[in-house]
């Protein structure tokens, strides 16, 4: 695509670059590194950040924890993935991806190449996901009836997934069909994703866009500026219940009220076969500086109480569909067979 | 009440003092001054805000506006008042006091004490709201059906109207009476008015609450932990519809969506009797600056567009009651007789 200047992360030299997604949009700083530490570190501080984007990360660390020829050991493996798993406990995409680790990892043998083998592993997890995002886009091509006017929230871009992107990667396609009048992107409180990240690469893409804080959506909405809606999702229940980062729920009930399309895009991997409803996933609560400070300034007091989930659940009846690399499904949901 | 060691604006020794509220909750500076047009760009730069206190000081303004025996002129009080009308267009309170003042300056003849009789008329009008907060806080204690949990928007305290405020102001009322176990502040994008004001006031009225982002109100309700929600208004049409600030209109469709009750608290001057629905109200758009910039510090770039209208305009079918001192009304709602 025209101006796509930057990437997420790119392995190269048996060493893992990753931008600081911390410091966009002013800072663009590329961090590389061989150490499986500082990637779940960059997990935890959002450095790296998305859920498919955290899975093709997660894969790179787990290779690069055996790199320097180190010997099949299932204690220290075993050590490693629980260190990711500490990271992010809502994105289902980390779990996913280091089953896939483990599965490999365990069907090694002594003598085998340990990095090597696991390494090719993570490369074929960024290749699928490549091609995942590539499908979800064209598919999602589907769900434009004209020329649109799009809202979307938090950053489902190249940042946030390989290649495209997922919800972002449906937009950025259809701009290149003449499917997108103006993306309208929601703030993302409180950590600005979609003013810092989103923005970031619709600029970078050269597609029309306007930011506005997350409580002007139902505004926006009303005077008729929004045809359909699309966000990503952080994990999927069977029965379509959807968490995705805090603010989507709100959305999904504007979109509801004004009888405006609301879709969740994502890869297949993101639905969680373990879980029958949304009311079992387990929510990440983050610490109350994210909502009472911005970098170095205080907006309100420390001392103060904080309510600050990461995501929200949104029930299924709300979303219009639910795009995956395989097909656009519609309510009601039903991924056993999937 | 106790720990009531502020207040936003107080009249003495011939000059209005106001706290500067772009300051809190850090720095508690007050300004004295005798100058309209310092008090005028004082409304204009939300350093005194919230409806019926704009209109408060608006009055006191225009009085000071004479202050040194200044003799009656047409021309003077009518750049007086255009320059007050130029600071925020849709609080009707601001409008609605003018006129007050613009009968009362009428009604003086070339010998009068135009000061004198200008700030008298203004000390009336602040008595007179004082009254109304006192009635209004009254009169919704009859909304609670036990001790709540309560969800607001913006500031409506004593930061905003006379003595107890409004919506804030019942909230209040009711801690007294052992009618609260929580109050949830929205933090109120963009200028924080939840975060910095609301959550102010309740601490030092000792009153225990928790701050979370305007995007995270319906995952809280969806928990069930939000028993009613009380929110100001701007401008009331005659039908009920309601311009509030922004995320007012998210606010009323998640609580229609769950079913919890929505009640907007306001003095009657609050209701434009020249407006039949919420279509007619003018929604006043103020600069992009205060979406991607926080103090001095950048969030997004400055070369990108924004949306940011001040407010929004809830249907009145969404709202469960309107409080004013006069009564609890209930949809449908029609104030021409009021």
């Amino acid at each position: 695509m025209k101006n796509n200047s930057f990437y997420a992360i790119k392995f190269e030299q048996d060493s893992l670059s990753f931008i600081d997604q911390t410091k966009l949009p002013f800072e663009e700083n590329y961090i590389k590194t061989d150490s499986f530490e500082i990637i779940a570190d960059a997990i935890e501080k959002l450095k790296i950040r998305g859920a498919p984007l955290i899975g093709i990360a997660a894969a790179y660390a787990v290779a690069l924890a055996f790199k320097g020829n180190l010997k099949k050991s299932d204690e220290y493996f075993q050590q490693v993935i629980e260190r990711l798993q500490s990271t992010r406990p809502t994105a289902v995409n980390l779990f996913h991806t280091l089953n896939i680790m483990r599965d490999k990892f365990n069907s090694l043998s002594e003598d085998d190449d340990v990095y090597k083998e696991l390494l090719n592993k993570a490369i074929e997890i960024e290749k699928a996901e490549i091609f995942y995002s590539e499908k979800i886009a064209k598919l999602g091509l589907n769900i434009f009836q004209k020329k649109s006017n799009v809202l979307t929230h938090c950053n489902t871009g190249s940042l946030a997934a390989a290649d495209y992107g997922t919800a972002l990667g449906i937009i950025k396609k259809a701009f290149e069909h003449n499917l997108i009048n103006i993306v309208y992107v929601d703030e993302t409180r409180p950590l600005f994703q979609g003013l810092r990240l989103t923005a970031f690469e619709l600029e970078k893409y050269q597609i029309p866009f306007e930011v506005l804080t997350d409580s002007m959506a139902s505004s926006l909405i009303s005077h008729n500026k929004v045809d359909l809606v699309i966000v990503g999702a952080d994990r999927i229940a069977l029965n379509g219940d959807t968490a995705n980062k805090i603010g989507t729920l709100s959305l999904a009930i504007i979109c509801s009220y004004f009888n405006i399309p609301f879709y969740v895009a994502a890869p297949s991997s993101t639905i969680d076969k373990n879980i029958i409803s949304g009311s079992e996933i387990i929510i990440e609560h983050r610490g109350a500086k994210e909502i009472y400070s911005f970098q170095d300034k205080l907006i309100g007091k420390e001392s103060w109480n904080y309510y600050n989930p990461a995501f929200d659940v949104t029930p299924s009846h709300l979303i219009t569909g639910i795009i995956t690399e395989k097909n656009i499904y519609r309510f009601p949901y039903n991924f056993i067979n999937e």
